[in-house]
């Protein structure tokens, strides 16, 4: 095949990636309505970002308009992670115009952060920046969060990642209860209707306990993406109030399930497609366990004198970095160790698998763990094999491989990133948490990157690095390496 | 069934570990020996120790005589496990009579450590121990080493651990090349020939480049075993000589790979089995390559400034830690964190399947590699699933299923008993390092229990801890994770 009929083999890919982008660019109309409507001074960076980015669309589109025809499995790899590495290029544009001194890294950095909902911020002094601005960086990550439920529900099943086949067997859909991706668009639709019903109820709750408008839409975009930016540099922190961090831990338990169990049932208008999904309980006893037992910890250790301040501080950071929200209301870098190691632990895997949230999501981590127990009875009893059950029905052998593989390569992600930075000269806690922060899409990590600090401190080469594992970890890691390898570009 | 009926079910592992223990009391004799001989005091300390440990297994030989019978695999489990908990016991017998103020947490970590062949010691002013209480730290090593001997190519394939099953088919056999189980007996007896041949070896080596007859000898055990005890705080730097550095490396890289292809190579007088093994390419390779990349890191980081002196060093802890032999001979922990860290995972799978060294071994390494780029494949063409191979013959699924199961396992139990050691109070680097080098069976960590300490400061806790921790990972996790199951005690 001659190299110009190579290249039009991903034009199909590039078409659709062109019409995203276009979108995209649509999408800066909202900061830049905002933006006229407070003059708040950013308006032409959203007049450049926007027509920059809706003709760079238009010209990728045009280019490749030819070859049109239906996306095949090879091209939605291509999509998908062209998707996440190209639009947070477009993402920093507004970023860039606007403030002085920004480099291209660390407009990529924030971009990333922001549309793969991750929240790891190089951004400080943010209340000063014009509301628009702020308003932008947590609308990449509610955007990107629309990008994430498509992803799980429709595609990420069809490409056959990390065991996500059994999410079409599996999860509880509004149709025939074992059919979803014959009509993806029209889930789709239903999903969203549900994100956008549980982002108006969490703006109008935070505004209600008493955020002033723009930061109950700021902080609402925030919570419901799972994402993690706020428009302070203390984070949710800045406001002392309880009633704002109920508020926040309600509406971050919610995201943090599936949003398939959302919608029916919101269709439904009944509890029972609660009590039958089969993560729930493992969900909500992960959160009531580590909370319960962190409180005690922390107050035997002295860190918190009181068991109402000690409950509070506790619950709310074990359910923002558990459900990969990142929000933070207090520095928990000074808790003993333990403490801490165990809530990026949690951030790992708690997160329901059609959520917005990161890690290995509760479903492969309840697989896991009945598959453990089946390994140590069949070493016993090698012809008495049970099969792994998830609800009632049993789980296939390649979906338990198939999990298996993706928890091992996750594990595979952290080690060699964590070397790689530490090789780069960052001190192993800052390495090791910065990396297991930015593939869980939690954001905030510990050392140089917890909580009371920010990614800002960290080289280039460090921020590049972590960029990578945010992309990977959103993707869930083979959706991305594949992409990267010279099997996927040879035909 | 009664209790009692019950208990008698257990008789016939309790009989044969009853022989053991007479064994392992008869084995005391060695020190005794050398002691009454050098007259350096301990007797005394070997004579009790043989008599009670000969007593306590010829008890309970006596007690459970009624119901032999062949062993069956649930009987396997049962008596490996208990040998590695219950031998220590004895071992740590001629410690505590000889070293006065040595509490039973202590003289059992440092039995386990030997026994385990890990090297990990809470002992110092070693130089001023008698030389047959060295003698037995180093000779429990080389006994633990026969036992492991067995216990990978007999035992683990028939219990079925971790893909052990493979080495039944892979691994080039004195006999037919396919059958090695039928005939254990003879098969241990040609493997332990091997290994007593490189003992001696070594042991001649060290003596002919400079040691002290006695040192050579408890440096041979040591070698040979891949334990890592030394008869001198500061383990073999003491020596300073580049001589005995060179034999060890030389021995510590024969002691890594698979008795069974250097038994295989001894009987044929060929190298063939060598050029056969599908380990050894990877084993050099890794070793070579990480030798190049951290001699020049160091040199570039400032670390040394002589290429020869650098070399030297990275050399020497390169294949020390990968092989899991970890003696040292210098401070690496005062290299940059990414060079400790990356010596530190080398021990975690550089050891050859049938060697005396730990961590998940460098068969099951190839085997993930193979895997995760035919995962990545499987996703692009889900109809073109190709074998992953070894040698020329394709590996069963099952097997590959274990063989992730098992390294997903050695993951968790790192992750896991660091946050148990984290929780207890220690720091992380400390708290994890010492969990790795514990489960690889390698000895020094990082941190506090880097080679220029020891494993004395920690707390009574975090030794029965990282007791577990070596026991664990010599008995490749799940021989011993089944037998703390209630599954396995319900009949
Ligand atoms: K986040
Ligand atoms: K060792």
């Amino acid at each position: 095949m001659s190299s110009d009929a190579r290249a039009r083999a991903y034009y199909p890919a590039l078409n659709a990636l062109g019409l995203i982008i276009m979108i995209f660019g649509l999408l800066m109309s909202f900061p830049l309505i905002v933006s006229a409507a407070l003059g708040d001074g950013a308006t032409l960076a959203y007049d450049q970002g926007l027509f920059v980015t809706f003709v760079a669309g238009l010209l990728l589109w045009v280019a490749t308009r030819s070859k049109r025809r239906d996306l095949r499995v090879h091209d939605g790899f291509l999509l998908v992670a062209a998707t996440w590495v190209v639009l947070p290029i477009f993402g920093a544009l507004p970023l860039l115009a606007y403030i002085p001194d920004l480099g291209f890294t660390d407009a990529y950095f924030e971009a990333v952060s922001g549309l793969t909902a991750t929240g790891a911020t190089v951004l400080s002094g943010l209340e000063h920046l014009p509301i628009s601005i702020n308003l932008w960086r947590t609308f990449m990550h509610w955007v990107g969060g629309m990008g994430v439920i498509v992803l799980v529900v429709a595609i990420l099943p069809l490409l056959g990642i990390g065991g996500r086949q059994l999410y079409k067997a599996e999860v509880p859909t509004p149709m025939k209860d074992s059919s979803l991706t014959p009509r993806i668009a029209e889930t789709a639709k239903g999903l969203w209707l549900t994100y956008v019903l549980l982002t108006v109820a969490c703006g109008f709750s935070l505004w209600w306990v008493g955020l002033e408008p723009w930061d109950a839409v700021i902080h609402a975009f925030s919570v419901a993406g799972l994402g993690g930016f706020s428009n302070r540099d203390a984070s949710l922190g800045h406001f002392d109030s309880v009633g704002v961090e109920l508020v926040t831990i309600g509406f971050a338990l919610l995201a943090g399930l599936n949003y398939a169990t959302h919608y029916l049932a919101l269709v439904r208008r009944s509890a029972a497609p609660y009590r039958r999904d089969p993560e729930i309980p493992f969900y909500f006893g992960v959160l009531a366990l580590s909370t319960a037992m962190l409180t005690v910890y922390l107050l035997a250790q002295g860190v918190f004198t009181d068991v109402g301040e000690a409950l509070r501080y506790v619950a709310f950071h074990v359910v923002s970095i558990s459900t990969s929200l990142g929000l933070a209301t207090h520095d928990y870098t000074l808790w003993p160790m333990f403490a801490q190691i165990w809530i990026l632990f949690l951030g790992s895997f708690v997160a329901c698998s059609g959520s917005t949230g990161g890690g290995i999501k509760m479903m492969r981590a309840m697989i896991l763990y009945k598959q453990v127990f089946r390994e140590i009875v069949r070493s016993l009893h090698p012809n008495a094999v049970r099969p792994v059950r998830m609800g009632r029905n049993p789980v296939p052998e390649n979906i338990l491989h198939a999990v298996l593989g993706f928890s091992f390569m996750y594990m595979v992600s952290i080690v060699s990133l964590t070397l790689v930075l530490s090789a780069a000269g960052l001190e192993l806690v800052t390495a090791f948490s910065a990396v297991v922060a930015c593939l869980n899409n939690t954001g905030p990590g510990l050392g140089l990157v917890g909580p009371a600090s920010n990614y800002q401190a960290l080289g280039d080469f460090h921020k590049w690095v972590l960029c990578f594992a945010m992309i990977l970890g959103r993707l869930e890691i083979f959706t991305f390496l594949v992409v990267l390898t010279p099997t996927f570009w040879r035909r």
